[in-house]
Order: C-alpha cells, then sequence, then structure tokens
C-alpha cells in the first residue's frame, strides 16, 4: 500500500551500482585515482555515486551494493558512510561490467534466488529521480516474468557515442504497460545512421541499466559465458579466494556477454523511458549540466563569482581562483591543484588524447 | 682610452631609472604590488630592473639612481644590492615622470651640475645592450653641448600605441655622427598616420629615454614649469621636507613640461636608434619576446616542459602547475597562484579593462 505520494521501497529489489571508469575526458577534474563518479559535477553538494545512491534508496532500502576497484573501496566508503562494509565489493583488478555485476548477482543468488537485482552505473546523472524509479519499478515487474529487463532512454539528439536499442513489439505485464519487446542491441552507430534512428522514433539509447531476478542473470550467464558463472558461482560459494579467481575470469562487458545473446534469443524486454539522462563523458556533457553564471555566458563548476568573463562564453570548472576569460567563445576552462585544462569545447571529447599523451610522459602521476 | 673592446664608463654620466607604471595589461602577472619591473618577463633569470641596471652600469658604473613609489622602494633595494640606499628615491605618491626625473636632477645640479643624466625607464626590454650604449654615448656627446638629448626607436610596424618623434637636419657634434635636430614630437596616430610615418622613413618612436645635464634640464624646467622648479631645487637644497614639498609639485610628464616645448625652441636633438626595443606593453608584446616551445607553437615564460598543447598555439606565463592547451589558436594564458587569465592574444590589449573592472569589485586585491 502506498502512504499519501510516498510509495514503499520494493522488497525483493536489490541495486547493484557498478563504480568503475577513470572518466578520461574529464581530466585534469577526473583522475585514475579520484575518477568521475567521486566527484561532485553537478554543484548539487552530492557526488555522483552518492546521488545515485540517493535515487536508488526509495526503492531498495539497504538493499545496496558497490562494486568498484580496490584501490577506490576506502573513498566509496567514506563517501558512503551508510554502507554496511560488506556492501562494498572490491574488484582486485578491472575486468570490465560482466564479472562486476556478475560477483553481485551470484552472492544474490546464494542470499535469496529470487530477489531482483538493478545494475546502474555510479557516475550518471539523472535529473528526474521520480520518473527514473517509475521505469525502475515496471522493469522489476516485468523482470519478475524471467526477463532481462533494460530502460531505452529517448535519444535528444543523434549520438554516434552510445549504443542504441532497437524497440519490439508491447509487451502484456500487469505493472509494466510501457514495457516492450528489445528487437536489438546496436552498436555505436555513425552520425548519419544515428539521425535515422533518431527521426524513426523506435530506438533508445542503451545506458547500460539492467534490471534482473539474480539467478536469471547467472542462468544467463551459465548459458553464454559458461566459464563466467562456474568462477562466480565458486566465489559466492566460499570455495575459492577472491585472489585466485578473479584475474581467471573472462574480461568482458555485460552487452556482450548477456544482453546481446540473450536479445537474440527473445529474453530482453525494455522500458522507454522519458526521463533526462546523462553519462557526462566530456566537459560539453557536463556544461549541459551546470547552471549558468556571469550573465548566461558561462557554465561554472565552482563559485560562479570567481569567474569573470569579458566577450567570451565558457565553461569553468573553478580550482578556487579568479578565473577571467577574455575575447574567446566556448572555451573550456578546468583548473586543478597541479594541472590546467583549457581547451575549446568542440574538442572536449578529444581531452582523451591529452590522457593518453600523459600517460606515456614524464607527467603520467598526473592521469 | 678605451682598453680593447671594452669601453669605459663615462666619468660624467649619471643614470636615473624611473621606476613606476603598472603594467596593467600584464595583469594577473604584473600587479600594482608587484609591477612589471619587478618581474622577470623574458626569463633571463634577470628582472626588468636589474636587466635595465645591467645594461646601463658599463656606462654609469655606480652613478646610478632609481626613483620609484615608497610600495616599491624596499624591492627595490632586494632585487638591487649594490645599491646604495641613497640611491632609491621613494615618491611619497606617484606624480608623473616630470617630478621623478627632476628630483633625481636637482640632487644632481647639486652634487655635479656638471653631469649629463640619462634617464631611462625600467621596464622596457633592450636585447642588445652595446648597441643601446652606442647611442647613449653618442647622447651624452651632445647633450654636452647643452641640448636636451633623446633616444629614436626605428619603428617596425605602425603603431598607434607610441609618439613619435620627427627627425630634422643632422647636427654636427663630436663623437654623435649620427646625431639629428628633433622637428617635433608628435603624440599617437591614428594607424593609418603611423603607417605614413613608417613609410616615410623620418619618424622615430618615443621610448622616453632623455639624456641632458643636469643644470640644463632644471634650467629648462625653470623656464617651461617654474613653481615645479622651485619645489625640486627647495628639495634638493634640504630646505623643505619631502611629504610637505611632494603633494605640491605639478604632476606632469617630461614630454608635455619640458621636451615638446624645447623641442618647438629648437633646443632638442635626437640619436635614432637601429637596437630592438620593447616596452613590453601587453602579452601580445610579451609573446614576442619569448622562447619559442613545443615544437615553436608555444611561447613560454616559465618551464617550457609544462606546457602541453595539442592542435593549438598560445603564449603561456606557467605558475609551475602543468598546462594543457588543446584546439585553441593563439590564446593567452597566465597561471598564478590566486589569479588565472586565459584571452585570446588580439585582445591582450583589453586585460586593461579587466583590471579597472576587478578594481572596481570586490576583487581589488587581486589587481
Amino acid at each position: 500500500m502506498t502512504s499519501g505520494n510516498v510509495r514503499p521501497a520494493i522488497d525483493d529489489f536489490w541495486a547493484v551500482i557498478p563504480a568503475g571508469g577513470a572518466g578520461t575526458r574529464l581530466w585534469p577534474l577526473s583522475r585514475a585515482g579520484a575518477p568521475k563518479f567521486l566527484h561532485d559535477l553537478t554543484g548539487s553538494g552530492r557526488t555522483l555515486i552518492q546521488a545515485t545512491v540517493d535515487r536508488l534508496a526509495p526503492l531498495c532500502g539497504e538493499r545496496l551494493m558497490v562494486v568498484t576497484g580496490n584501490a577506490h573501496a576506502a573513498a566509496v566508503a567514506e563517501q558512503l558512510p551508510e554502507l554496511a562494509a560488506e556492501s562494498i565489493l572490491a574488484e582486485p583488478s578491472p575486468m570490465d561490467s560482466m564479472p562486476a555485476i556478475g560477483w553481485a548477482a551470484a552472492l544474490l543468488e546464494v542470499r535469496d534466488p529470487s530477489a531482483v537485482l538493478g545494475s546502474f552505473a555510479a557516475d550518471h546523472v539523472i535529473a528526474d529521480a521520480e520518473a527514473f524509479r517509475d521505469c525502475v519499478r515496471e522493469a522489476v515487474a516485468v523482470a519478475r516474468t524471467g526477463q532481462l529487463v533494460t530502460i531505452g532512454i529517448e535519444p535528444t539528439f543523434p549520438s554516434s557515442g552510445f549504443g542504441y536499442i532497437r524497440l519490439g513489439d508491447a509487451l502484456d505485464v500487469d505493472g509494466a504497460p510501457s514495457a516492450r519487446r528489445v528487437a536489438e542491441f546496436v552498436e555505436k552507430p555513425d552520425e548519419a545512421t544515428a539521425q535515422r534512428y533518431l527521426d524513426g522514433g523506435d530506438y533508445r539509447w542503451n545506458a547500460g541499466m539492467f534490471v534482473v531476478r539474480a539467478s536469471v542473470l547467472m542462468d544467463m550467464i551459465a548459458g553464454y559465458q559458461p566459464e563466467l558463472a562456474a568462477g562466480l558461482r565458486q566465489l559466492a560459494a566460499g570455495q575459492a579466494e577472491l585472489d585466485s579467481v578473479w584475474p581467471g575470469l573472462t574480461k568482458i562487458a555485460i552487452d556482450h556477454a548477456v544482453a546481446e545473446p540473450a536479445a537474440a534469443d527473445g529474453r530482453v524486454a525494455v522500458i522507454p523511458a522519458g526521463f533526462d539522462w546523462d553519462d557526462v563523458g566530456d566537459f560539453a556533457s557536463l556544461s549541459a549540466l551546470l547552471p549558468a553564471a556571469a550573465g548566461a555566458s558561462a557554465k561554472v563548476l565552482g563559485d560562479p563569482a570567481s569567474v569573470i568573463l569579458q566577450d567570451a562564453t565558457g565553461t569553468v570548472v573553478t580550482g578556487g581562483r579568479t578565473v577571467v576569460l577574455l575575447g574567446l567563445k566556448d572555451v573550456v576552462i578546468v583548473d586543478t591543484p597541479d594541472a590546467l585544462l583549457v581547451a575549446s569545447r568542440e574538442r572536449a571529447q578529444d581531452v582523451k588524447q591529452i590522457v593518453e599523451l600523459l600517460k606515456s610522459s614524464e607527467r603520467g602521476h598526473l592521469t
């Protein structure tokens, strides 16, 4: 029963948050040692992983796990003091998304085989948390029927940076009026193809959100990647040490391991979503999320009063100092204690190349 | 007698260095509290005022005075430890160039009326010191005949930012083969006029360098600005306290006070100079003086290894951090502990406006 507008948590629902990815294109703000999910990138006062937990808590209560790299486990624990120590799964080495999510699924399968898990990245931004949770509720309803369920984001521009989901027939599931079959997952398209997808209306962005019963996911892994499933189940049963099993697991993304083959087998559903979503992939993306400052000519992360523009527009991530931008348009300035980036916004994607360059230089410690 | 290539100092020559001017267009490097003459702007290891002294010492030996604001006297003394305390004249308040130079002239008139003084700004850059000194030697020879002598810089572009000197007839003075009469001083022209000056060949930039007998200069001031001369002579004679006399002096530039009227009276000569000269007026000017770095796409003041460019060109004044510039052309980046400037080079002049803006804001302490 709901009481007023507040809907209760879902008793059999567990949130799993894979917290990986360096956010290389957000350098020098995001670093290998302090990846983007540990930063407050919206000026909300909460870091991305904290906001992710805030968004999920009304659905999962305390049933939440974070899977992250060894190097970040302490920072995650510090940012999420409410989390029990055993809820942070620390990966000995980066192994892509399937082993990470699979590890949590294998543990849940032992603990509560009928549990539905929802996996959501730690570094995405969703303003309308209520709309997000409505979609997850629908996804859970479908997941209980034994499907792998994803949430498909409505494209707002012809992005060639995301994978897409082609919508199939409507499903008839109680509590999930918008659910559709996934016809197929498609890889990142070129821009012309992306434009066709956008115009056609039956494609959604793949935001890597998956909702599925723990046992169903484990059985799918067992079907498509039997060795990986065996390793994960050994681990969850306590039959082997993490450090001995982990390096032998198959390094693979959940999309390739399970979602794509299961879709081909007709076992994947999608809840088409209407909420705004952003993976904050680069500074152009970050800029769109930031509040306007300096008479709308700047987007500022930090103290807007410390940014002064004259015949200029730009995005500024402040580092406490006064920043003056004069006579330049669409510039990105990122001011950190040991590194300063000044870039044109249209080259925001190429920050990644800079990081590669630095990595192989004597300045690798900055990456 | 000269010995080898080393020419001796000039026995009756005194160098006077007016060290004023905030270098506003070089903000945030140059500040009211640390004006440009106190900075090493060329990466030579010597500040502008130190380099000015280095350039003059072979001519004047220890006969050198610096006239500077009260606020900078201590910094000047620290940068020029070889200077006797009484050689630093500390102005109680800024009073433009005539009172500053006139104060030194009045003191010299008492001490050695036949002394020739040469006044040279503390914040100009001259690479070929030997060529400079050759010009000064000619100027001294002419000054001994009772003329006010200036050094006229050969224009390299049609600058509308400098005043000009129109060359008159050749003079016949021993030891000064290039000396000419000054036909007139002209104010900063518009660009078309400056182009005509450049094309015509008989105009020189007025770099504010003056060489003249102390007594001649005092007599000229007495003729054109009698009250000012009286005040300065009172001061030099020890008949009045600095703090009581100074505020009552006429605030005026040496050009208006003496050089222009004396030229009209046919009492000013010029040594046309061939050496490169720069007043480092703004970052475009600074850029031209700096060594190339990063495969010639950057000019860097600071550690060139700390600047990384990708499809970018610019001028970077480093502050110790790594600076990455991506996808932008002709950008000026000035990195200081409390303020960062990012500007297009073509707007370098307008940094002055920014400083005005800051002055009248709560960030006035940064100027």
